[in-house]
Formats: structure tokens, C-alpha cells, sequence
């Protein structure tokens, strides 16, 4: 009999549950894919007498977490508090520290402190492993990091928030408004009471900067994301978009070349020729751009107990099998330290919606201004003017650079034509 | 510095150049990942003179390539021959005999000999590798090996054969027979002079065996496999699918479960909520449906010199860093054995497309057959006769099981009323 896994859990939540139900409903077809037993010798949670639907009996019960990952009879220790610093930080930096692998599926937490964990990890030769942080049940931190890694990837692309993704498809089969569809989502359990989080992106921006940092071989750099939220998208955004092809998906992007390190989380419009823009509801999608492989997909349920559970277990078997390589696919000093890209250099076509005054001479000042900003326009529609009064003026440019658009708005800044700020946001490549 | 992973190379068409090229390429990146250097040692092909356009001066020539797999410097032997038989399974009984990892791109050899490799590199203690086997660049295996590997997996659905797509895609983007979607292939290199093997589904009939030995964690069994090529595809199902909202697709499609293994190639009708519906051209695309991740897609180029060389590199970093589990995830003698599942006790919805005579009681014959067989018609669509005298009925059934619509076509074999065979393709579900 092969000597079991001996497991501490941190973290009795969603998916903390998740992962003991998963580990005893496919307990046999798991021990056989791990080569041995995956035993739960003992949990901890911030409250012990919380109702769960899981029995907790089987597992010692440790009120301190720390306490729990310096325990000595672990092979691994999964933290699943959350939380870029707090209780998660200082589990993780005691079972790295003491040369037990760790499992965790802390986005936040490896978005701001992955480069340290990883070195910690690398220097005790213990494994860091986080498939559930990013994309729930899709395998994408083994593809990038496993299955691509003969690839020089050139750019990865993210519908990386479900949240966002049940709200923007919520938002184009219903025709609602984000409020509404907000409201619903939460009714659902597919946003939290405080949504900021997801919404305003900073959810998607830690998933990408882990991607990030896998795909291009480069230092994770949470600081250098640019991060543009979804609440300011529009109903009225979401048909027009409908109506020239696209459809509206908050879109994690990251590129890696000669001008150094992209990465933006923002609304994007995508064309139906592209394969994140099949992704629906809540599901996660990422596509993988490399040398060789050419464009990969990845697509499937990003949250969830189950999925995130799958993720976890998935990680657990790699340790009972012995796999024990970088968090980040090379050891963290070799990987390549990339200044943040400009922005503005990047070509590309842009979706920008104004809503003005029903008077003379706004129409004139708007394409005076993108004109003389060197913006080149594809298409424009205008909307007669609504109950309001105010007319909704969309614009789609030709491909240029951004800081072109970028400069045509800031020419506008402050314009008595315009009733509320100009929306704007970039179409992506087929 | 750390030990070079010393490989040999059998075969070196387009994949085996493209490895070399590609290990030349991205060799500071590959080294980085792999933990080492990978050193290719020696090489083998038929023909030592053949142009190529890569430079084989670096590589000591091996005419016979089983004394290349029988050398003892080789931490790895990669064959890139092909053939379920023949010099390919001589080179790797050789290596795995040896203790040497193997790896492959050899979706026929897997498919006949898997079960008997599997058991000698286990015995041996040997890795056995085939990343490449199964839909070129997409990472499937790793991901049904190791991603999803906490999941009992119900049911894999794949697009496995990029020459099959192309042509589907081709007849439905340009409206074109079947011949001339072929011919037009063949001019642009997607499929070969001999198309049998890809079109009559042997080469998806392959693949989904091995998917579905990984997934279900069953014994391979090829000989199970059902298989309906595409040349009975007209351009008329493709234009009639699309306007009943399905796309034609060559779908390789398992399931296991309490009545057995399921395993079967066959022109489908895919309906444009399933992800698989979405893979045009010669994209590869394969969707998982595991008790606790969901639904899984990946999708990606199933074929080519850069893609394939990707997923053999991928397996070669993985040996470099030590990864030796069993070859279908868990020992081969724990592979569960299943019976292969009756086809007639499926239930789903059924496209039935006759080219029937031009005169009275055809359609009530055909009518009555499918009463009496207790097919349930949803809809029945009849077009006026061609210039030929001939009509089309395109009949699509209700969810029933699928013995009952071959029970009506059994009673109507040999009817006069029928000009051609009819045509039988089964609805996926969403």
C-alpha cells in the first residue's frame, strides 16, 4: 500500500466543502489516477460551528490556522481562506516556508505576493500550486504552463469574471440594463451583495497578471494592469454592438513584445468570428496566441463548487504524483522583467458612444475633434433624440493608434455638447 | 549546469523537422521550462538524401531505426513514423522495452497497440507520451490526464479530424458537393491524394478510442468504435441543417456509463448553442463533460508542422522534468474493462434525408414505416422534384431511441418509392 497524502485544508467555504465532498464521492477513481490515498487529516476555518453540508467528524479541527500548516505529518497544505494578505499570507508563507507543498486557489493573494511565494517555494523545493485560481474548472494554468510550454506566446485573451460574463450576456438576451441585470445576478448567486470586486474587474486583472506571468515567462506585475470596469456599459451599447457584429465582453488582455509588457482588463467588443465570443453566462474562457501552437482555447465553468473543487483535486493529484516543478513553469529568478507597454501605440479599432445635446454644431465639435486628433471613422450612427432630449451618437473608427482616440476625447473633455462622459471601448481581431 | 535530456528522432517528415526547427527556435525558452537542456543525439528516417528543408549536420544518421530506439545514451526516444504497425511499433517496444521514455504521435499505433505499450512502460518504469496523437497543439491529453483527472467523465465529444472540418466547412461556406470541397482540400494540402483514411473517419475513430480510454479510465478498445464516414454528406443536408439551426460536423462521441462503453464517428447535426459548433476550417475542438468541472471545451489547430511539433515538445519538456505517471492515467491493469453499449438504446433526435420518386404513396410509405417503427416525426419537409424526377423529404424525429429509426429504415430496404439510400445523421443535444 503506497504511503497516502496526508492533507491539511484552510478555508471551509464554497469550496472548501467542494473539495472534501469531491474527495469523497471519487475516492477510488482519484487515489487511482494519484497512485495513492489523498487523506484530510485536518481543517480549520474561522468558525468551527457554522452549518455546513459536509461532516466534519473525520478531520481534527484546528482553530488557528497558522497552527495548522506548521503542523509536520502534512505532504500538503490547501489554503482556501481568500484574501491577498491576512490569514491566507501568513498559511501560505508557513507551508512553503517549511518545505510543504502548498495548493490554493487565492488569486488576490498570488496576484500581489506570487513572486515571493514562488521564490520561497523554489528555495525549500516545495510545489505551488493554483489551478483554481483562475478560469474555476478549466485546466488553463497546465496548459500554459505544461502544455504550451514549448511556445513563445505572443498574447493571451480572457473572459476571466463570470460575474461580468452572466451580467453582459444577461444584459444582451434580456435587453436590460446593468442595474437590472445586476440585481438578477445576485438574486441568482452569481454576484455578491458588494459586487465591486467582480465588476469593477479587479477580479479579472489578478487572473490575468497570473497568466500573464505563465504565458510570456515573465515577473507577474498586478501594478501594470490597466483596469476599465463594466459598469458604465450600456444597454443601448450592447445592441449597437449587436447590431455591427460584436458582442460586449469584459476581455483580459495581455501581450508580451519588443515594447514590453501589455495587460488591460476592459469591456471589449468582440466579433462573432472570434472564439471568446461564444463564451455565455458565467462561463470562462481564455484564448493562448503561441509561436506554434497557434490560437488555443480553454472554455468552460470558471466558479462553482464543483468546478473549483475539480481544479483543486486536480492539483493534489500532480503533488501525490510527485510533480513538483516552478509555480510559474522556470524558476522565478529567470523570469523576464518587462516594462509596462505604452498603451498608446497600440493599434486597433474602437467603438466610442457620445451622448449630446439635440443642438447645431455638436456633431461639427465631435468630428472636428477626431478629426484633427487624426481619428479615422468607419461608421457612425445617430439615434433620434430620445424622451430626454439627448441623442446617442455612436462611432466606429477605422484601425489606428489609441492614443489617437485617447486624444480626440481629451479634445472634448469639458464640451457643453456632451450630456454624460463618452463610452469607449476597443474591437478586438477576429 | 543540469544533465541534457538526450533524444533520439525516428521519422522526420513534417512534424519531425518541425520539432527540430522548433527546439531550435525557442531553445532558451524550452530550456528554461524543461529545467535542462534538450539535446537532440540522433536521427533516423527512410530516406537519408530527401530534400528538407532542415539542417541534419548536427545529428548522427541512424539508418535503422531500431538501432537508434536500442542506443543506451538516449534519455528519450521520439517517433514521428506513423503506422499502427511496422517500424514505428518495432522503435517503441524497443524503447519502452529498454526503460526509455517514448514519445509519440502515433494515433494508430496507440489505438491498436495502447493497452500492450501501456503495460511495458509501467513494467518498465518508462514514460509513454502522446500529447501529439490527438488534436495537434490542443493539450486534450494532458488535460483529460491530469486536469480533469478528479472527475468521473460522462461523455467526450470531438472534432478530431481537421481534413473532415474543412471540407464540412467548405461545403457550407461555398455551397460545393462533397467531391469538389474534397478536390479544393486536397489542392491546399488539408487532405491527401488517398483522403480515405481522414474521410471514411478511421483517423477520429482512432483519436476518440484513446480520449475515451483517458477519460472514462476504461481499456482502450478501438475495435468498438462505430464509424460513418462523410462522403454520403450532400451539400443539400448541409443547407437544410443550416436552416433548422445545425451545422454538419464529423462528431467522434463516447459515453460510459451503467450500460457501457459508447464510442462512435459520425456526421452529426450540431445545434449552434454547442460549443463544437463553432470549430470552422481545420480546427479541432474536443468537449469533456466531468461529474464536478462541467462542461470543458478546448479547441485549437488539430494538424500542421508548427502544432503537432508544440504538443511533441510539450511531452519532451514534461520527460525532461521528471514526469513519468502511467500513460492513461492510472495503471493499465486498473482500467476498468466495459462492455461496448448497445447504440439501438440511445435516445436523441434523428435528421433523415430520402431522394424518393416523384409520384403518389412514397410519402405514405415512408410514413407508415416510420409509424410502425414508432418514430415520432417533429418536422418533414418535402421539396419539389429536381430536374431529375427526384424529391428530397427531410424528415427531423423526436427524441426516441435510436433502434426505432433504424427499424424504419430497415422496413423501408429495398423499397422501389426510394432512389437512393437515405441518408441517417443524429442530432447532438445542446
Amino acid at each position: 500500500m503506497p504511503t497516502p497524502l496526508m492533507i491539511g485544508l484552510a478555508g471551509l467555504g464554497t469550496v472548501g466543502g467542494g473539495m472534501l465532498k469531491l474527495l469523497d464521492t471519487n475516492r477510488a477513481l482519484i487515489e487511482r489516477r494519484a497512485g495513492r490515498p489523498i487523506r484530510v487529516v485536518a481543517v480549520s476555518a474561522r468558525d468551527r460551528h457554522r452549518a455546513r453540508d459536509v461532516d466534519l467528524s473525520p478531520y481534527q479541527w484546528t482553530d488557528d490556522a497558522a497552527a495548522l500548516a506548521a503542523r509536520d505529518d502534512l505532504g500538503a497544505v490547501v489554503e482556501l481562506i481568500g484574501g491577498a494578505d491576512g490569514p491566507a499570507l501568513v498559511i501560505a508563507r508557513e507551508t512553503l516556508g517549511r518545505g510543504t507543498p502548498l495548493i490554493t486557489a487565492n488569486k488576490a493573494m498570488l496576484a500581489h505576493h506570487g513572486m515571493e511565494l514562488a521564490a520561497l517555494a523554489e528555495a525549500r523545493g516545495a510545489a505551488l500550486k493554483y489551478e483554481a485560481a483562475v478560469a474555476g474548472g478549466v485546466p488553463v494554468i497546465k496548459a500554459l504552463r505544461e502544455g504550451a510550454a514549448a511556445n513563445r506566446v505572443a498574447r493571451v485573451q480572457g473572459i476571466l469574471n463570470g460575474t461580468c460574463n452572466y451580467i453582459l450576456s444577461a444584459m444582451e438576451s434580456e435587453g436590460v440594463s446593468f442595474d437590472r441585470a445586476l440585481a438578477a445576478a445576485q438574486g441568482r448567486g452569481f454576484a455578491e451583495a458588494d459586487p465591486s470586486f467582480d465588476v469593477d474587474g479587479t477580479d479579472a486583472a489578478h487572473k490575468l497578471a497570473i497568466l500573464a506571468a505563465l504565458a510570456f515567462g515573465t515577473r507577474l506585475d498586478f501594478g501594470a494592469v490597466r483596469i476599465e470596469g463594466i459598469r458604465r456599459v450600456t444597454a443601448a451599447d450592447i445592441s449597437e454592438a449587436a447590431a455591427l457584429g460584436y458582442r460586449v465582453r469584459l476581455v483580459g488582455q495581455a501581450e508580451a513584445g519588443p515594447v514590453g509588457l501589455f495587460q488591460r482588463v476592459a469591456p471589449c467588443l468582440v466579433p462573432l468570428g472570434h472564439p471568446l465570443a461564444h463564451a455565455t453566462g458565467a462561463t470562462n474562457a481564455v484564448a493562448v496566441e503561441g509561436s506554434h501552437l497557434g490560437r488555443l482555447l480553454l472554455q468552460g465553468a470558471g466558479a462553482g463548487e464543483g468546478p473549483t473543487a475539480s481544479a483543486v483535486v486536480a492539483d493534489l493529484i500532480d503533488v501525490a504524483r510527485g510533480e513538483a516543478g516552478p509555480a510559474f513553469a522556470m524558476p522565478s529568478d529567470q523570469l523576464a522583467v518587462l516594462a509596462a507597454a505604452d498603451a498608446g501605440a497600440r493599434r486597433g479599432r474602437a467603438y466610442l458612444r457620445f451622448t449630446v445635446a439635440d443642438r447645431p454644431g455638436v456633431l461639427a465639435e465631435i468630428t472636428a475633434a477626431t478629426r484633427d486628433a487624426g481619428v479615422s471613422i468607419a461608421s457612425l450612427i445617430q439615434r433620434g433624440a430620445g424622451p430626454d432630449g439627448a441623442v446617442t451618437l455612436v462611432m466606429v473608427t477605422h484601425a489606428g493608434e489609441e492614443r489617437c482616440v485617447a486624444d480626440a476625447l481629451r479634445r472634448l473633455a469639458g464640451s457643453a455638447g456632451l450630456l454624460k462622459e463618452p463610452m469607449l471601448m476597443r474591437i478586438l481581431g477576429e
